[in-house]
């Protein structure tokens, strides 16, 4: 159970709208933690101890647990039972499958690692994405407009007046409110939030590709910052991977503050 | 390293083109697997016993595990380990994302999980699929048509004067060709095969839909078969469930047995 108005509050008593990305990369990590008895959870202890002041949510990409199979699943979940409760937890999945495939996804994110929100992917339609929309106090964050070149293959393309993404805003508004559904939106893509907003005025939407992907921070709340703030800016590899030796969390926590004294500015 | 070439040899030597979708839901499984120190691995263990000489492919829906978290995941991983290396071995994920994202994916199931084929979803547009078609002797299986009724919304809009499940099947075979890369058609939608064979005519599809979804396996046949048989025809729930008491794997062997029989005349 994590609620708009609470996300709200704390996005003004932190002066943040970031979001951090655990991305965790095993062979990226500094090796002086790959003697501790979980290495990656060691290394998100140490990064959300750091960062946290500066951050509302973390963001959990979980491609890279799974990588490490079943030790893996371990340390994501260790990860999400970490992360204090202040913050919004995202499990950053990428899921979608048909009604009782996508029923099972929500329950492993929604309840058995317990995050607040999961992303997900629209390609097989609403009823695909309805099952996550079912669980109380959860959210589902759906793609719309990502932040890859590969975003022009078909979410840019145009059917009918519109933009594949545009379409894909508009009809996943019927499954949920602004108190339990966000859309991603790449800031590599920022004159295209006009466009997201038409349909989504008052949802938050999850920005990644801001940091090692090249997008601005400023174009970003220019054309994306509605009276709640609407945005969770998500940073990744620029934060958890400012360096890669003993200094990584204290590298890591002036990165994030770096990132929360520009978005301090926005917050009145 | 699973060829092609392979693939052909066993569906010809089995008379099958079935693959077994192990959807094993835990609250669905005879009551007395849950005493077993791994029931969801007895379950399948059983259901793989009895249904090899039938089928020549099992394709493990990963929702089922990762909603029973860590233990889930590591009955995924005896049952990957389990399955004969003569059956072709799909992780039904449906994954998709930027390339760094994908490419720990592509580790995930093909290195991790030994999985021969992963399922793919195209909404990112083509570099998030890549990464996948850069291992060796590794199958992507990428969404085209699916079988639920959502694939209206997006899957068979016009971009153009083509459908997006064209153009997800033209673009996408860019990336592999039918050595490496199937698409997945539903058995709902027998009329749309020839569509999807104007683009891939020598790729193996994989068709859900065919048992508790309704589709029809001699409409399949009749709009999907090529020289190749180029056709994997999923069933899941109506073999895997189809007692749930003692005799499980007996009935689930006789509805497997049921469909190869059926399969055997369409090959010659």
């Amino acid at each position: 159970m994590y609620s708009f108005e609470y996300l709200v509050s704390e996005i003004k008593r932190k002066k943040s709208f970031l979001c951090v990305g655990l991305d965790t990369d095993v062979s990226k990590i500094p090796s002086h933690l790959l003697t501790e008895p979980d290495p990656i959870f060691a290394f998100n202890k140490a990064i959300i101890d750091a960062t946290e002041p500066y951050t509302v949510s973390y963001k959990i990409n979980t491609a890279f647990f799974e990588a490490a199979g079943t030790s893996g699943w371990e340390s994501m979940k260790r990860t999400f039972d970490y992360i204090p409760k202040q913050c919004f937890k995202i499990a950053d999945a990428k899921r979608g499958d048909i009604g009782n495939t996508s029923n099972q996804y929500a329950k492993a994110f929604f309840e058995t690692l317990n995050a607040d929100a999961v992303t997900l992917a629209p390609y097989m339609g609403n009823d695909s994405l309805a099952p996550f929309f079912e669980f109380e106090g959860k959210w589902g964050i759906v793609l719309a407009l990502t932040s890859n070149p590969g975003s022009a293959d078909y979410e840019q393309q145009k059917i009918g007046e519109k933009f594949l993404f545009e379409h894909v805003v508009e009809n996943t508004c019927k499954l949920g409110s602004n108190q339990n559904l966000m859309f991603v939106v790449g800031a590599t893509k920022p004159e295209e939030f006009g466009l997201i907003r038409k349909y989504a005025p008052n949802h938050f939407l999850l920005v990644p590709g801001v940091g090692a992907q090249g997008g601005s921070l400023k174009d970003v709340v220019k054309f994306g910052l509605n009276q709640s703030v609407g945005l969770l800016i998500n940073a990744s590899r620029s934060i958890i991977y400012a360096s890669n030796s003993h200094d990584f969390a204290l590298k890591a926590a002036e990165e994030a503050a770096r990132l929360q004294f520009e978005m301090a500015d926005y917050i009145s």
